[in-house]
């Protein structure tokens, strides 16, 4: 299936601000970029590196002033996956070394704190996907989904308390609870089709029989058509921008269609 | 300078209970391991891995029963570093790629809400060395050194409120101030000559002057009589011992010696 | 500066073929893509890794028929790099770790063999950037080049001999005398604006003055009109199409205009 | 089963020679390092950094006069292998991308220059474990092991015309055969128990069913009797003392005992 996507935002700023973009999708396991525009507008020089999971990071100083920048992109997903609802949990001792760290609980994602109520919801339930789809599911129906309810700093366990966020709070909770019973998880951010209203989004992955099977607990029906930028433990590692200094965010946009 | 360093555990469990532990000291920039054994009673099947920090990882299942393990070293500390205090900051558009995952927000180190009481603590020191040292020092004059005040969910946030801790929360505290001021920061476990009591410790470096400062908020003097075991964001990513399972801990010694 | 580049590649086959592309240049210090295009005739299911170097490495199976690939970008060169000539030779110890792998013999650089060779060729130089441009030099007047003369086998020693080759293999000369006097040198390959006739080129670069500088050998005057597409320890690692089979290439084409 | 096993230079210089060590046997999948002692007489500053292939590399400066060091250590074999003779031949587009460099040529096996002998060698029987040891056995039967009829760069075709060479050179034959047929192959360095006369030892490892299967076509027995200490492409990868000036190694003695 193909995508055109892309992510428009504007900035202006009274000083020179350092700034880590991760805008840039990048092909892999499941996606393919066929075509792709980064476009600054003005040009400022910018470098790219590589982070620990292996996010396409970008390094710029976004100078003074008003400051443009467009990403956009064709993409194929590449697998058609269906549901595994069979899927089973992958005892600590089989998991690969480098799925270990997302066991551990991360800045949003206090999994130390929520074994009580993950055990609660996924009572009598066989150990995998069926655990994982039940938390998706308790949060969908048990977390109302409101703009302006949590900022930057909203973990998971203020969640819990609130009852309400938007995206990347749902994805916290499930994060951290999925990572209480032992389930390795992380946090994805990307584009997803047919979002409404359309955004950045954010949702989780559970690694389960032996793959990473997608969980999104803002929606209703399962659905693989989304477009990844961005793996991490949670949203400090995914922050579309991350900008050391005062920077004023005027504008965004972001789309996408299919073809 | 020449240490003899070691520790020894016991634990005992109802369960067979995966483990990861990070005990073995490497042989990195600032210390050389002569000699080490790493001893388990009963022998155990144990995989070793490295981590994305570069610790050296033991991967094992702790049998049901009594279970101990050994790790002793010899170890020489290689760089005998005066404290530069005339270190300077880094600006951000300066930090080596890899550094910069030291900026972010961690599990226990809230630098996303701790920027006033940083400001104020450096309030009119030049960016760098001083800036760290100001808050090492204020850490030790403000937070009580207290045991049994914290536990393992215990955060940089709860410690500005509880004005109580322990090395780790001491060691979390400053790194969310440092980094607050975009200054990077990590944990340091390991071993510190003549503390007392003597135990398994804390601290945490900044970095300042392009390379990583030692800074220890639970001692008065400066000292580099210290043995690294492992480096992480914070406490979640050097744990000495993370469990998957209820595994008793009933004894451990700790022990290191100048020779 | 501002480039326009692109790639295409016609091939047949009577069978499946599985390929390792390197053919997506990728944003780093020198140089910011602005826009790409990696399209396939017809769509072949493709994932992407990033190799131990950090190129960009696509895999797919190329179907049996006729099959075409084209890679375009505009690009951006970040660095008007002034040649410095004073640039001093690094003492193996002060080299960082990740650099040592470039002090090896390799597949193509036997630089365990052609010691006595360099030495002369660099007699009473400054260690350092004067030597690399010596051979640079040495080569561009003493191997003639010429299409034809050497295959995918031919390595540094055979070029010594035979006094003939192209681009690749004044390359794979260059970094095994470099190497034989303890400079670390790898392998380009990219685009060179200019370059008559027009092709993938490949070049070198040596580590001199704590930074890869650019040697090349084919060439009578130094120019940073380049893009790269991929480095690595030579020729092995950083071919534009890795093939597993018999696969056919009926025609390719290279561009490369500045804007 | 249990080892203890050691190593013991002695070298003399008239110069500081920078030298890179790969001597210390690390804890992995397949052997766990219960103690280890690493000795240098007289002491030098030395650091340690893991290279591309996991292997623990020490960095020092041998200084000027009498050097010994000794590396010791007691070691486990955490698996009892069985051979599994009809372990299968992974398709490469199965191969994980990590695997995929060890099917290229490289400095001392030019795999892309073996492919007739390999097919002639093979012919007729199932791709997989079938042929790598047909290789194996190949290499045992018309190699001769012969003392110094080979040196640091005798490579795999040489050893194809001379018929003669020591472990290393029968090491870098069979994996240039293998990767000739696509047959992921690497070369490993370590300890064979009841090795005669005794020494460091090399062999090689070919990726079949899965995982790393050991074949030393020096040895008329299989036997998994051995304590790894590290892996790479060729021995340009993996030598135990790679020497950046003249250094003389007067004596060298190492030991393997089972416990």
């Amino acid at each position: 299936m193909r995508f055109e996507l892309g992510c428009r935002m504007q900035f202006s700023s009274n000083f020179d601000v350092p700034v880590i973009l991760m805008l840039r999708p990048r092909s892999g396991y499941r996606q393919w970029i066929i075509q792709e525009t980064y476009d600054l507008q003005p040009f400022a020089p910018v470098t790219e590196y590589t982070d620990g999971y292996g996010n396409l990071c970008q390094r710029l100083i976004v100078p003074a002033g008003e400051f443009q920048l467009q990403v956009t992109a064709q993409a194929e997903t590449l697998l058609e996956l269906e549901l595994d609802k069979t899927a089973s949990f992958i005892p600590i001792e089989f998991l690969p070394d480098a799925i270990l760290q997302f066991l551990l609980p991360s800045r949003y994602c206090e999994s130390d704190k929520v074994y009580d109520l993950a055990s609660e919801i996924v009572a009598n339930l066989e150990p995998g996907y069926a655990q994982a789809e039940a938390i998706r599911r308790w949060i969908h129906n048990n977390i109302q989904y409101e703009y302006g309810t949590s900022n930057a700093s909203t973990s998971a366990l203020n969640v819990i308390q609130s009852r309400q966020g938007v995206c990347r709070d749902f994805a916290h909770l499930g994060i951290a609870l999925c990572r209480s019973l032992n389930i390795p998880a992380r946090m994805v951010v990307g584009y997803l089709h047919g979002l409404k209203p359309m955004d950045q989004h954010a949702w989780f992955e559970a690694y389960i029989g032996h793959r990473w099977c997608t969980f999104d607990a803002t929606q209703t029906e399962h659905s693989e058509e989304r477009i990844v930028i961005a793996y991490g433990r949670d949203a400090a590692d995914v922050a579309l921008v991350t900008q050391f200094g005062p920077l004023q965010l005027n504008e965004m946009q972001v789309w996408i269609d299919a073809l």
